[in-house]
């Protein structure tokens, strides 16, 4: 009896890791999150438990997690990886507390690979060495630290960004960003339905607007190399 | 004929994706880095061209994978994600120069899976919503910012900084992060012989002198959670 905590990586099936795929297929329990693929979560054996945590508050998900894991094996199949945003460290105290055994796999966090979805690396030699990496709001629902991540320098990667994008993006030039600093949003980043739109950062919001999510806003000179690293042909795989 | 760049992740063959792994296993020839597991390489096919990149120059690694991306399909697997340091969007530059066909498959990124896997989670609710990712020398081999990286605020995550590390914490420190800021190497993280020294930033260097590499430096709050989140009785799993 035991709960794994799984990162289920950004949304593409096939970014699931070897180890994340096995202690899923030999589960007696799965609680995952509303974005994770449906292909995954038929993954776990047909008589286990399924529970969507859609709905759920996140205190009502502690309770379940414990009281399964008295029990059953279970997995915690989450987003992207779970301790990237994905409040992992806090379902890991409350079952600790608890007294219940638990283990961790690591998932493809969307941070670079939504990025590398759209050919856009965060990183690139002698273009940008640092990456930043943030929401879009602080955890009480007020504004970032602006002025931090207009100095930051290389590339900024922004999580939950979509419905504050205007805020977003007046609130970096106002801290001093240029206008035209490039930049893009990678929406439902490596899903069948894609979407990616890039523009200079002052114009981004009126070009992105009614993107669906999930979607992350990246900012910074290596989104112009886009062009240069998409395929001029599509791999035929 | 194709060069397909797979992330391998951060040791743990484990934790290579499902993709990546169906592409590694259909290759004709791969191409990878000497700290990738050798239970990864061994599941390229048995007739499979298997060279590793280690004493190759970046040039002469280009032009390999140019040659081989003429009349095989290759994998090109790399430790960790392929665009967080990885140089994997230069090796795309130089396919797609050559009329190669390419494709990247993200792997998991050290920057987050390493720290996990010594209990520090990058990100925690209340303590830590920023994470910046840099490494420990510029890409001319000159000094990091330290005056950005000790503004930054939140978590800092530092690739390549165990033989820079006295030079790192005193920089640090010099640029105004305080002495007593929780930190940690975590040298070899995920693989059987991972090692892990906690200690506050001005303690570090002396304490994990001697570490082998590759290790990753963690820097913030967010290491002293690890106390708190690590398993009472080990998972026996």
């Amino acid at each position: 009896m035991s709960v794994t905590l799984v990162g289920a990586g950004p949304g593409d099936p096939g970014l699931l890791t070897v180890r994340g795929l096995e202690r899923l297929r030999a589960c007696d329990a799965v609680v995952y999150d509303r974005l994770v693929a449906e292909e995954l979560v038929d993954e776990a054996p047909e008589d286990a438990l399924r529970i969507c945590r859609d709905g759920l508050s996140q205190d009502h998900v502690d309770r379940l997690l414990v009281e399964l894991g008295r029990e059953l094996d279970v997995v915690r199949l989450k987003g992207g990886d779970p301790f990237v945003f994905g409040r992992g460290s806090e379902e890991l105290e409350v079952l600790r507390a608890a007294g219940i055994e638990y283990d961790v796999v690591p998932g493809v966090s969307s941070l670079a690979a939504v990025p590398a979805a759209a050919w856009i690396p965060v990183t690139h030699r002698g273009l940008s060495d640092r990456v930043t990496i943030a929401t879009a709001h602080a955890a009480d629902g007020s504004e970032p630290d602006y002025d931090g991540l207009a100095a930051a320098g290389g590339t900024l990667v922004l999580f939950m960004g979509l419905a504050r994008l205007p805020a977003l993006a007046a609130g970096l030039i106002a801290a001093g960003l240029p206008a035209e600093t490039p930049a893009a949003v990678v929406s439902r980043g490596t899903l069948a339905d894609q979407a990616v739109v890039s523009a200079p950062l002052a114009e981004l919001p009126a070009r992105a607007a009614g993107l669906p999510g999930p979607a992350l806003v990246v900012v910074g000179e290596v989104v112009a190399l886009a062009e240069s690293l998409a395929p001029l042909a599509a791999l035929s795989a």
